[in-house]
Order: C-alpha cells, then sequence, then structure tokens
C-alpha cells in the first residue's frame, strides 16, 4: 500500500495548503484507511511532518503491520493522543472532519487544545475516495464477480427456502468463492415484504408465484460489491412482468446516461421520469444509486437531492431503480457501473433472468 | 413491546422534567429501538406529546410494523423531518444526545429551528439501558447459551483448520442454533496472531502447540452475547499453562467481585493487580470489560479510567482479562455475568478446558 498511500496523503496536504490549513484531524475510519491501510479503530492525525494513528493497545501491531509508515500512538484515549500531539507539534489552524466529529468530541477537542485552532471541513478525504483508481477497481470488481457466482449457485436452491436461511446460505457461497464477508445485511424479501426496500430477512418461506428482492454484495481487501436482483418462483402474472420491465428499462436508460460529466441528478432523473410516465412515482422513494467503496454507500450520491455535481472516470456507483407497493412487494434491480472515459462499464454480471 | 416502551418513553420524559427540556432529539439508532422497539435507520423526537420517527421511504414499512405507536415520518431528510417536528410543536429547550451527534448536524439543527433551543446533555438512554428488565436478560441468555452450543460444536474441528474458516464456520453454527447473526466479526487468533487483541481472522492454519483466542458471539432479537475463550491444540507448554492460569485466576477473582454497589474500576482492579503481581501489568492493556446489550459494547465500563460508578443489579458485563506478548500470542478469557440482587450469575456456560 505504501507508494499509494503517500499519494493520497500528499493530494491531502496539497488541499490543506490551499485551504490554509497545518493538519488534519480525520475521524472517520474509512478516510483512515484509505489515507494509511490501517483497518481497525482509530483517528488519524496528518500534517507536514508525517501522519500518527492514535489508537489503543488493541490495534497497536495491527497498525504498524498495515500502516508502516505511519507513528502509532497508542497508550490512552484516542481523542486525548491526538489532541496530545497536535498540541506538541505547534499546530495552529488545523480542519477537523465536521461530519464525523461528535459536538461532545468537537468540546473535548476545544478544552484541550493549547494553540491550535480547529475549523470544520467538508468530507474532502470522501471526496477524493470516490474516484477509485486501478487496484480498488480490481478489487471491486473482484467482489463483484464473487457476489454474481454466489447467486448463480443460490437461484436454483429459492424455492421452498425461507428468507433467512436463502441469505446465509448466500453469504456461505460468497465466503466460500473467497469474499471476506458480506458488505452488508443481505437482504432476501419475498412477496409482500418486497415492498420494504430494506427489509430484514425473516421467516417466510418463498413460495410459487413470488417475487423476491435480493440485494446482497462482498468484500475483498475491505472494498465492497452491491448488487440486486428481483427473481421470481414459477411464472410472473402480468401486473409483475410489468413492473419488473419498467424498473428494468429506467434502470437500462440510466445506465445508458452514466459518463463522465453526466449531472448527478439528472441520471436520477433519467430512471424517475420514465417510472413516472408509468405511473410508478411515489412507489420509488429513494434515490437512483450511490457510490461504492471501502463503504457500501459512498459518494457520489445520484438522487434528486444529490449535492454532488457530475461524474467523473473512476467513479463506481449504483443504478437501482425500483417500485414498492404495500401489501404487494416490490422489485429494485441494481447495477454496480465503473463510470470510464469512454462512458460505462459494468462490474455485475449475474443474470436478468425474471 | 409496547407495554415496555411506553415505560421507557416515561422514564425519559421525567429526566427530561427535571432537567426543565421540553423534548428530547435521540440520534443514537439503539436508543432509538429502545425507546420504540424500531430497528431501522432514523431519528427520534420524544416530547411530552408522543414520539416521531423520522427516516425514510426504505423504512416506512418497518418502523409503522415496530413501532405502532409513534408517529412516523419518512419524507424528507431525516434531520429536516426532525427540524420540522420541533418547529411545529412550538417546542423550546430541547435536550441532543452530543455523543452522537456530529458537528455538522449540530450546526444544521441550530440554522433550521425557528424557536427552540438546543441543549447538549450526556447519553441518559445508554445509562437506563445498561440496567437490563427480564425479557432483555432472558434474550441475552439465549444469544449465550447459542453461543456456546456452537463453540462446543466448533472445538474439535479446530486442528488443521485456517483462521477465517474456523470464524466462519463457528458463524454457521450459530446461525444453525438460531441466531440473527454474530455480535461482531467474530475473532480466531492463533500462534502470535493471539497477540492482536482485535485480530482479523487470516489464512493462518492452526496447528499443534497454538494457542487460538475464539471471541465471539450472537444476536437474538437484536440482544448480543459476547465470549471468548483460549484453547490449545496438543499440549500447553510450561509458559503457556502459566499464563493461561494466570489469567484465569484474574478473572475468577474479578466475577468473584461482581455484585450491586462494586465500584466500576475496582472491579477492573482486581484482575489488574492480580496480573500484576505475576509480572503481567502492560502485557493487559485494555479494559477488564463492558455492558452488553442491544450494542456488544455498552455501559458500564470497567476500566482503569471508567467513569462509570458502581454496578447495579441488571446490569451485564463481561469479565475478559487478556494477557498479550508480541510474537508469542495471547490468552484472553471472557465471561458474561448479571449482576444479581445477591451478586452474580454467569450467562455463559462454554467449558474453560485449555
Amino acid at each position: 500500500m505504501s507508494g499509494i498511500t503517500t499519494r493520497r496523503q500528499e493530494m491531502v496536504r496539497e488541499w490543506l495548503e490551499e485551504q490554509g490549513l497545518d493538519a488534519l484531524l480525520v475521524s472517520a475510519e474509512p478516510n483512515v484507511r484509505w489515507l494509511t491501510g490501517f483497518a481497525g479503530e482509530g483517528l488519524l492525525v496528518l500534517d507536514a511532518s508525517g501522519v500518527s494513528i492514535c489508537t489503543d493497545s488493541r490495534y497497536a501491531i495491527q497498525a504498524r503491520d498495515e500502516a508502516p509508515d505511519a507513528e502509532v500512538l497508542a497508550d490512552g484515549g484516542h481523542l486525548e493522543q491526538a489532541i496530545g500531539r497536535l498540541n506538541a507539534d505547534g499546530v495552529g489552524r488545523f480542519g477537523f472532519e465536521s461530519a464525523y466529529l461528535s459536538y461532545a468530541s468537537h468540546r473535548k477537542l476545544c478544552e484541550g487544545l493549547d494553540e491550535a485552532e480547529p475549523v470544520p471541513v467538508e468530507d474532502k478525504i470522501k471526496r477524493l475516495r470516490a474516484v477509485k483508481d486501478e487496484a480498488e477497481i480490481a478489487l471491486i470488481e473482484q467482489a463483484a464477480t464473487i457476489a454474481d457466482r454466489a447467486f448463480v449457485a443460490l437461484r436454483p436452491m429459492l424455492p421452498g427456502m425461507c428468507e433467512r436461511d436463502a441469505a446465509f446460505e448466500l453469504h456461505r457461497l460468497m465466503v466460500k468463492e473467497g469474499a471476506e464477508k458480506p458488505s452488508f445485511d443481505i437482504i432476501v424479501a419475498s412477496g409482500p415484504n418486497g415492498a420494504k426496500p430494506h427489509a430484514c430477512p425473516c421467516e417466510r418461506r418463498i413460495s410459487e408465484g413470488d417475487f423476491i428482492v435480493i440485494d446482497w454484495g462482498a468484500v475483498v481487501e475491505g472494498y465492497c460489491s452491491d448488487c440486486t436482483r428481483t427473481v421470481i418462483v414459477g411464472q410472473p402474472d402480468g401486473r409483475q412482468r410489468e413492473i419488473w420491465e419498467a424498473v428494468r428499462e429506467a434502470q437500462l436508460a440510466a445506465i445508458a446516461g452514466v459518463r463522465p460529466g453526466a449531472v448527478c441528478r439528472e441520471v436520477d432523473e433519467i430512471a424517475r421520469g420514465l417510472l413516472r410516465e408509468r405511473g410508478f412515482d411515489r412507489e420509488f422513494g429513494h434515490g437512483l444509486g450511490h457510490g461504492v467503496g471501502l463503504q457500501v454507500h459512498e459518494l457520489p450520491v445520484l438522487s434528486q437531492r444529490s449535492e454532488d455535481a457530475a461524474l467523473e472516470a473512476g467513479m463506481v456507483v449504483t443504478v437501482e431503480p425500483g417500485v414498492y407497493i404495500e401489501d404487494w412487494g416490490g422489485v429494485r434491480l441494481e447495477e454496480l457501473v465503473l463510470v470510464t472515459q469512454e462512458g460505462h462499464r459494468s462490474l455485475t454480471a449475474a443474470p436478468y433472468d425474471l
């Protein structure tokens, strides 16, 4: 990791200089990992002289192994050690991640600092993380391939399984294929449960005529994949087919709109507009998609309310329109898409058979 | 849940009245769940007139199902809806959980409020959650029993397995016994890896003469268990036996000290003092234990730095001394203990055979 993390740290130092800041206190764990390789719990202080991981004895060896170039502090509270480091270094104005530092920790910080002045900053690192390098893309693709294979193996087993067993079998198959773990709690929502976009798998048995929404992903070396398919046991009725095809049409149109420069809100609107035309407007309540990387939900956000500007090459986003109808069920189809110089490339290959 | 959650909400209202507050904005998810039964993502506004869950369309049905007595708002940002609710209700001074609201969200809150005045408060609900009722204790015990059974089944399979496979097999066995999922990422740390208290299971194969630290737990209806054993493949050498017995002695002495009124720091010191006498002082770097409930790490904290006063009947705590030596390995033994009127009762029954 060393060369990569050094380059990432330099990007942040350049940004700090532009902002007139001496240092950055990093409190979001995925940001710490991205900057140093350290995947445990702790804070990071980054300044011109280097980086210090502020952790505790539970993670001391791991931090030294994973982040050989960082100073590892592991004797005291995380925040207390960060304050000590900032005081000792004679730091002046420094940034802290206002979205990840609690109100209480900010107070403690202010009380403990000698001269240093904390300045709230936007989540610059999360923004930098949105554009992936080749190694990151390869890991996400590997995670996606594992997830695809597991799904293909699960598909014929579904009839008669209960949701919870199906979710665990998918989990088991991903681990067998080489995943560290699932990238989130797997969703298997059958029949009316499909109306809940974030349903928890329950004891409900998957039966003839059920639509089943399956939303799953794998983790490989910390990097996530994310995918959803909606399948049926037996043959779809007219309404099922109509809704599934409406969602698929909206998804394909939105995927076709994924390219560098495409405005995030507009990509969402491609799918939303098509579903609106078909009468499904309020039935698609969530955003179209989100970035995926060290976290399963990252920047950019593709939604009506997205404050992110436009897609850039190297971003990895989901495209996942859905229609949810209470007491009936739901359909969601999710593709993991890499933004390329030319447009886009799908990272998932799980079949779309109904 | 309804009767229980109503009583819990009343406890919080009484406390708000004592504090001269009109309402509480709850942002910690386990606190929202404890107060309402809702287990999805969202914020909660609690005032004299009732409770409102501020979530989004992904969780709307779930919120109405799980928290039938709550108003469910699911059309907009979580914080924006909470601000709307506070403004509409003519709330004056209200508390927010300073440890769980980010600096940025606090700012947004201040900007959006008309008359209401946010006051940072300590985590009162986390404190209330520390004392469990009978139904909660029954669920924790059920989770612990599932974890015990899974471990007993795993034990003979360990020789020759790699750490990652052993961790997943333990996971599988817990799910088979009825767990929703593990209560955290299972630790299986063999040989020198045992020196890392929070090691990640890797491809290392468990071999003759290895100490293996296994730290695992189950979730049942949201409630966690937590347990650690250190076992060996083959026969321990003199040093292994000496260290294992030192840790076990420290653990037994500390468990014997668990009773209502026992000072949290002093229970930690019972184990720490005994290990210090044996020359293991710096080798026991973490705290002795922590509360367990809806989260695997709750109050009270049993450590040298604990700011919690004394144990109370109904608390469920871990007692988990350990000794960690770089390049050699580690030993940790963890018991899940209920504080009873009479003293304590163990909730875990996994054998302590070396």
